[in-house]
């Protein structure tokens, strides 16, 4: 058992979700969470830059006493979470893994779709990940650039969000799919919609959910979880606006966050 | 008359709004563009941050021989404007300014709108304008985050993008608005959306097209202009994934850019 809390981080606030599954699943744990709000969104950035900002971030959580972290971030994940392992004293978890581990064991079909930003999506990593353990799977792949806006307005059952989503899943309604992976911190929030439109044909994988499971294996198995009914501390800290990282991180977490640190990386 | 090149720079990709505007007022300048999309958007970022950024851009874009430069950027005209003016050997031109001018001279019934990001709305800077030139003005004012997404994703006229326009402009369309501000640099290309959902009442103001006068009117006075029927050079810089820079740039300028260059800033 060790008293440390759980490292958390992501190129904003998407990785709440990731942090609201964790306190649901470890209620024990401590946390921090830094959101590189002041770089946000990494989709975009080269895998030089995004290793390089992962790094800094690293450093950051782990002199902050962290006993785990986890990568609640797509695009670092797929950029950077080999270098981010080579680098770590503490273990490091991902959230691409998880997501396709939990897709293979739902498929019956063989057929899985994938969402997530034009950045998680171009980077082949969810591919690789569910091929790796099935290699004959079929992969239906779909960008959906306009959810997180969508979610970060607070829309999550707009009639203009179900016009979208009912854009962006016509290729995967129209396939054989029996699974699908919300590849992106943000989309949980957009569940319901979503199983709506795809209908109850779909398992849909939150990587949220997924990704809480994996830390808790990890810290069982390491014996890094922390004493049962242990009183958890949570830090937040973002590395620019803080007062907005506030307010949208009480939509994420569904509680108020009560103070938001603010951090000054290397170069940000 | 003078040789050089403009330079105009964005956070992003919208400023080329700014540069086709330019191109078509001024066919014989020569042009450099720089995109910061290593560090886009600026709207979430703090004013000193974009500040730093800005100036950063300053120093790239006279290094270039540039002889006027154009912030095509309404962050980053918020936020940086004086302190570039006061940095820079040679002129400076922001877009807010040209925008509320044109407003304050289309409006009758003195009330008029403004939308934009989120950071632009919030930096109040179009409302101070608009009141310098015109202290009885009322002015509404509407942050459409989702705009620059729709943009991005190319949906002008989806079906989404009017739900979307109708949901934003509702408290415009019941007040009586009749001038509003395109106060982003992407919004033009919605032009025509907007229009159709605001009618034939409201006078839509385009702060590319307005600033390119702006540009004319000053190159004129001080004499910069470029000789007539000169063979103009054009120059298409970006901080990070230059593919993605060319692919969107030709949607926004209506012309394929031949080659991207790649830029490192001091903290990109």
């Amino acid at each position: 058992m060790r008293a440390g809390p759980i490292g958390i981080f992501d190129s904003g606030i998407g990785g709440l979700t990731v942090v609201r599954a964790i306190h649901a699943l470890l209620p024990d744990e401590s946390t921090v969470y830094l959101g590189d709000t002041a770089r946000v969104p990494y989709g975009p950035k080269s895998p030089a830059t995004v290793e390089r900002y992962s790094l800094e971030i690293l450093e950051w959580l782990v002199a902050q006493g962290v006993k785990a972290v986890v990568v609640a971030c797509n695009t670092a994940t797929a950029h950077a979470l080999a270098s981010l392992r080579a680098a770590s004293p503490v273990p490091v978890i991902g959230v691409v893994e998880p997501g396709a581990r939990a897709a293979v064991a739902a498929t019956r079909g063989g057929v899985v779709a994938v969402i997530g930003t034009s950045g998680t999506i171009a980077s082949g990593a969810y591919r690789r990940a569910l091929l790796a353990r099935r290699a004959d799977l079929r992969i239906v792949e779909q960008a959906c650039p306009l959810f997180v806006p969508l979610v970060e307005e607070g829309w999550f059952d707009h009639p203009a969000a179900r016009l979208v989503a009912e854009e962006y899943l016509a290729p995967i309604r129209s396939d054989d799919v029996d699974a699908m992976v919300l590849g992106c911190t943000h989309y949980p929030l957009l569940k319901p919609l979503l199983a709506e439109v795809l209908g109850p044909g779909v398992s849909l994988i939150d990587s949220a959910e997924e990704t809480a499971h994996d830390l808790a294996e990890v810290l069982a198995n390491t014996g890094l979880a922390a004493a049962p009914g242990a009183t958890p501390v949570h830090r937040w800290a973002a590395t620019d606006d803080v007062a907005r990282f506030g307010r949208l991180g009480a939509v994420f977490t569904g509680r108020s966050l009560d103070e938001v640190e603010l951090v000054a990386l290397a170069t940000s």
